[in-house]
């Protein structure tokens, strides 16, 4: 059996990562683990989320993975690759921001994300890292989560809400908007009634596949890999929406287990 | 030095419990322990935050305190306070519940509170055993929490949210509704909009005042008690919102304390 990836969140957000990896290596064998007994990291200090960060992938390293995924924003602002030589390791932003700058024409980015992914900046960073060129609006929207965790993706509250959060980022011309949230693409039909058609909305799931399928060299052969769900506070909330978001994957196992 | 009343929640709603219990007893001496690492309890199974409020209160217990007040609605949904023979320990649960009991005339109590509490049904359960003629209508408000942290707490898409939530309950002609949040007395005028002036909102932080001066004999008398504040994950953020919410009320100490 080929070894596993690794995929780790706070919650259930980064299910909408696993759910795309799944679809475009459907023959590789996947780990997630979901931090719910500490979620949510937005609200925690950096520090705090440096060491969650590396006490998941270390336990996620007992699996034998071949790479990492951090597919929580919070997790990944803080991430260093470089500290785990012999793992790659890669996270939501380097992703989402690499898929930004090759969508974008006119150089002009919008970011959204908690307060706490936004106040952090390191989307803004990285962006400026790669091309000082460009020119970034960044909006936190700390509405948004709790929209979709009311399911509420669908309703004239949520479009008011999409209507004051986004419209500035419309006035300042952006043609790319980095959704820096894995809650946030579920929203992208009430999101896209205040873009317009000519406003690219990127999805850090797709964009992670995108990143990885490459430098991992994984394989896009049909198959039936295995899928397996750890999460650090069972609920049954967390099993039902998990079942939701990854709608026809199947999942081989569900546990409950402690760090 | 008097023996210091601890008081303890998940974050910062509970200083809106320890500010009312400063004015009305300011002689003495408060502890407060915001357990913000962990924060927030509501999404976490009963089991997990039952670990979580016991290790608070025997942390609190380090500082010979004479009694013991949960200020965290999903804490107080699991307390059972003849566990701690040796000293008194009363949720907001419990004072609220009483208070609305006081108040009601026409014996239909609304409840409000996030999707935890209300599902979790302690207040039901509560009021129902008090008394078996009253009649309960309970609803979740998930948005009313992030709504505060954002500072929308006058704004017209509060107000909308608020007919949302509350207007079935006004339909059901509650006259006493009880506020199972300690976020939510900052939404009273949004809502007072919603309830008009025939329904009494029932404030957790009065209502535990009342409670523990009357069962605790503390002293009304002025004076400078001492006030500290810990929290397990210090950021900017929560200094600068306890300084808000405390206003007049001087913070002796401020530090940042592993369980």
């Amino acid at each position: 059996m080929s070894r596993p990836i690794g995929v780790f969140d706070s919650g259930l957000g980064g299910l909408t990562v696993l759910k795309s990896l799944v679809q475009s290596f459907p023959s590789e064998n996947f780990i997630y683990l979901g931090d719910t007994a500490r979620l949510p990291y937005g609200s925690k200090s950096p520090k705090t989320i440096y060491n969650y960060l590396y006490q998941n992938i270390n336990y996620l390293r007992k699996f034998d993975i071949k790479g990492a995924i951090v597919a929580c924003n919070s997790a990944s602002s803080v991430l260093r690759p470089e500290e785990f030589k012999d793992l790659p390791v890669v996270g939501v932003i380097e992703a989402g921001t690499k898929a930004a700058l090759n969508a974008t024409q006119n150089k002009r980015i919008g970011v959204i994300g908690t307060r706490a992914t936004i106040g952090f900046g390191a989307y803004q960073d990285l962006l400026k890292q790669l091309d000082d060129q460009i020119e970034i609006f960044a909006q936190a929207c700390p509405l948004f989560v709790p929209l979709v965790e009311e399911g509420l993706t669908h309703d004239p509250l949520t479009n008011l809400i999409c209507f004051r959060y986004l419209k500035n980022l419309v006035d300042q011309q952006i043609d790319t908007l980095i959704l820096g949230c894995t809650h946030y693409p579920l929203l992208k039909p009430a999101m896209a009634r205040v873009l317009g058609p000519n406003i690219q909305m990127i999805d850090s799931a797709d964009a992670i596949a995108e990143l990885v399928g490459e430098g991992w060299s994984l394989s896009r052969q049909t198959g039936e890999g295995s899928v397996q769900v750890l999460c650090t506070d069972t609920t049954d909330h967390f099993k039902q929406m998990a079942g939701l978001i990854l709608d026809t994957i199947k999942i081989d196992e569900f546990e409950k287990v402690d760090l």
